[in-house]
């Protein structure tokens, strides 16, 4: 069947020597899609390859080694004396599959760092919560540290990682807790992962939420809401008040899970004093529930020595404790940890292990150099001072603008919540004011915070970060705001 | 009750300059622990502050700021005219808490670079499968890479990353996948995550498997079933041959899901054919199962090109195609992606993002920028050159020793599956015998592969590593292994 063969010949396959792909490759795939599409039926003869290559103004060879790779994936095979044919044992499902492109070079990111999906620009002043500020990174230190990781010999990467985290790390992070939070951990009793997210996850799955209750502080971060939810918990929801959770609140009978932040609320502030941890960890055992204790934002604390963790205080071996190097490096790294009950250890261990395996070695391994020589240390100490100033800055700014203002979360963090007097507007009608200005301040629902239908939480209470707000800008922003929502 | 204080004043507290922890530290946990032990009652006033400086020879402030701290966390409380007290008010479920030391330094990891959980030496020549030669790594390349992140503004360290992926490095392999996989994706299909059990674990879920029929192969990797019985999926194993799955003894009826491994069938070898991978589509089709492609060792083909991906002969959308950078850099990385479906692509980020968020920033940047500067590539291309020639050498050593060898998987990747012969003892006991000696050769289980308890699978089958082990080691490896085997 010359005639098929050459009115193949007629069809577009382009090939271009700029793209990627070799010419040979081009070739492959163009004449893949011919027949995929039907367009070369079975049976038809391939022209032969000194008339193809003439015509495409290309080698013979790349023709021959086309065809043979067509051959080879059994698109043709041979025909007694007439060259290659489309195969005919080609199913009918085929004729329709899309094809193969050859494609142009990668496209580059726009933004090359970190990929940020953000809907829109982000505000000229951003009083965002839960962000460090990054101009007082030491950049130069940590670089170094990845450095060294990279300079001699790769163990970490040519194996897998170990499940619990890199060893080094954990005995850090160890040494860490004992100093500064009161934990008496080792290495074994702590497991690196990627974030709260993962570490509740995993603690769902070990202690089979299903239909089990949950207990949460309202408001709590909604990210944790949405794994209890995830994981088909029986969520209640116990008010805070300016002391933390409302221990003297939590329900008789028999909970598997009490989420809490202790150290500064989430996303309101408070601390939960002594009495209340002594209380929640008997209250726990009458339960006979475990707490997770999300020690939220305690690396920054403005007044005062941080409160022992209740992790610290845990006689019965029922505190799973988290923490985290997103607030006081970087949320891009995905490091966090948890320090497990030892009951809890091995099957923790077990299901992380079934689908989310170690962490990646290299910023393990760094961040382990750089705790042992001290740089983490130095580095938290500057930020908690330039996050004292900030606060005291925007304390100050918010006071001369607004006159008395109801403040929480002062004592440590990176943000804190505005209380709304009666005389202003609601908070997502103030955050679309300042938006408007260029000033970005939050109600509780972006923190993000599920308030639980909460009318006064959602309507009275405006979250404004100050850690990556640079001190020039943070008065201006705050006068902004006032002239935005006087205009109003 | 000065009778008190001086007893407490007996009592061992140690402090040592030479720890981490400053004196005022240790002081405070040194009480706290006596307050948390019962040692120091309730009531107990604590000596002054000049006599317990004296005491312990150190300085006065030490110890107000110590006893400063315990009053603000509420261990202590001022006592009219007489300094201070232990509190009353401390739930009796405190005084049995374990007391929180006060540690010394970080425990350096032996193995600084990851951590490696292995139970024993390993062995000194060992063919162990699906590593890559680590001497061969481009290291300077792939430093100065992640050294160029590091370089300018780190703004991907400073946001939660996307949880698609880097949208660059999603890019370059849709870039690469249409060039070497015939797959026609683009950076939108793609989904970077840090292995194929996280990629099967979301899967799972997305797919609602829990009481639904699974399809694998028979052998499969152990790993890849582990998450499908976790999610409570109804397994059956279907039986491979010299050419893969034997797609005509898939069952009737309805399934869920078929997890297959077309490239080079994990751990055999075999490569499913063109006509197998289209009957399996039009059998998916039939079944109304979405197809789990892990496209295992495709990267390194010795003989002729890869066959077409099935994901790029998918008119159905019903392939979802796993890759993964442990094979041709590391596993240390944790970064592999999948390529999904249209209809899957917002149900799977939407289970991602619940507990698994994004991957950290810094390497995904960096391989971006290796594969757009064109050493990923290279790199993938000497490889397969030096992988190839191991290979040789291998099957060459093992047919000078043993005679004709049954060998599979040949054809590509990084290990090659010998079908032992009658008159060789089994494969564990050969695996052991070699162990022995220092040799390091693998019984199917050992993958992790599950035979379902296939005899001739366990008995029969040896796995032999090429990739990582030094081509002039090859040769006395086998000799050794001969030796052994002999000598039993």
């Amino acid at each position: 069947m010359p005639g098929h063969a050459a009115s193949l010949m007629q069809l577009p396959i382009s090939l271009d020597p700029a793209l990627p792909a070799t010419l040979q490759e081009q070739l492959f795939r163009a004449l893949q899609r011919l027949i995929l599409r039907g367009v070369a039926a079975p049976g038809i003869v391939l022209p032969g390859s000194r008339q193809l290559a003439a015509q495409l103004g290309v080698s013979r060879n790349t023709v021959v080694l086309a065809v043979e790779r067509l051959a080879s994936e059994g698109y043709v095979g041979p025909v007694r004396g007439r060259g290659m044919a489309v195969s005919e044992g080609l199913p009918d499902s085929f004729l329709s599959a899309p094809p193969a492109m050859v494609r142009s070079g990668p496209r580059r990111a726009a933004d090359r760092g970190g990929a940020i999906t953000r809907p829109s620009r982000p505000p000229a002043i951003d009083f965002r919560i839960g962000r460090p500020d990054s101009a007082s990174f030491p950049q130069a230190a940590w670089r170094r540290a990845v450095d060294r990781q990279l300079q001699h010999r790769l163990d970490g990467l040519f194996d897998y990682p170990d499940p619990a985290g890199h060893h080094g790390l954990r005995a850090c992070i160890a040494s860490q807790l004992a100093a500064a939070r009161g934990i008496a951990a080792d290495a074994a009793d702590i497991v690196i992962l990627s974030g709260l997210p993962e570490a509740l996850d995993i603690a769902a799955t070990v202690l089979s939420l299903r239909g089990r209750v949950a207990l949460v502080e309202k408001p709590c971060y909604a990210r944790a809401l949405a794994v209890l939810r995830h994981h088909g918990a029986a969520v209640r929801a116990i008010p805070v008040d300016r002391h933390g959770l409302q221990v003297d609140r939590l329900p008789k009978g028999t909970a598997r899970l009490v989420f809490v932040t202790p150290s500064h609320q989430f996303p309101l502030g408070f601390t939960l004093p002594l009495e209340r941890r002594a209380a929640l960890l008997g209250k726990a055992s009458a339960l006979d529930a475990y707490v997770f204790e999300d020690d939220y934002d305690s690396d920054f604390r403005h007044e005062g020595s941080p409160l022992t963790a209740l992790k610290g205080l845990d006689a019965s071996g029922r505190v799973i404790y988290f923490g985290t190097f997103a607030k006081s490096l970087g949320p891009g790294l995905r490091l966090a940890y948890v320090v497990l009950p030892r009951s809890l250890r091995e099957p923790f261990l077990r299901v992380k292990d079934i689908a989310y395996r170690g962490r990646p070695w290299l910023e393990q391994a760094a961040l382990a150099d750089f705790i042992a020589e001290g740089s983490y240390q130095s580095h938290i100490r500057r930020s908690r001072r330039l996050y004292t100033r900030r606060r005291d800055v925007l304390g100050r700014a918010l006071r001369q603008a607004f006159g008395p203002v109801d403040l929480s979360g002062l004592g440590g963090g990176m943000h804190l919540a505005w209380h709304l007097g009666r005389n202003l507007p609601g908070a997502r009608r103030i955050a679309a004011l300042a938006a408007a200005t260029g000033v970005g301040v939050y109600p509780i629902e972006a923190a993000p915070a599920e308030a639980f239908g909460d009318r006064r939480l959602l309507d009275r209470t405006l979250l404004i970060g100050y850690a990556s707000v640079e001190e020039a800008a943070i008065e201006p922003g705050v006068a902004k705001l006032a002239r935005a929502i006087e205009e109003d």
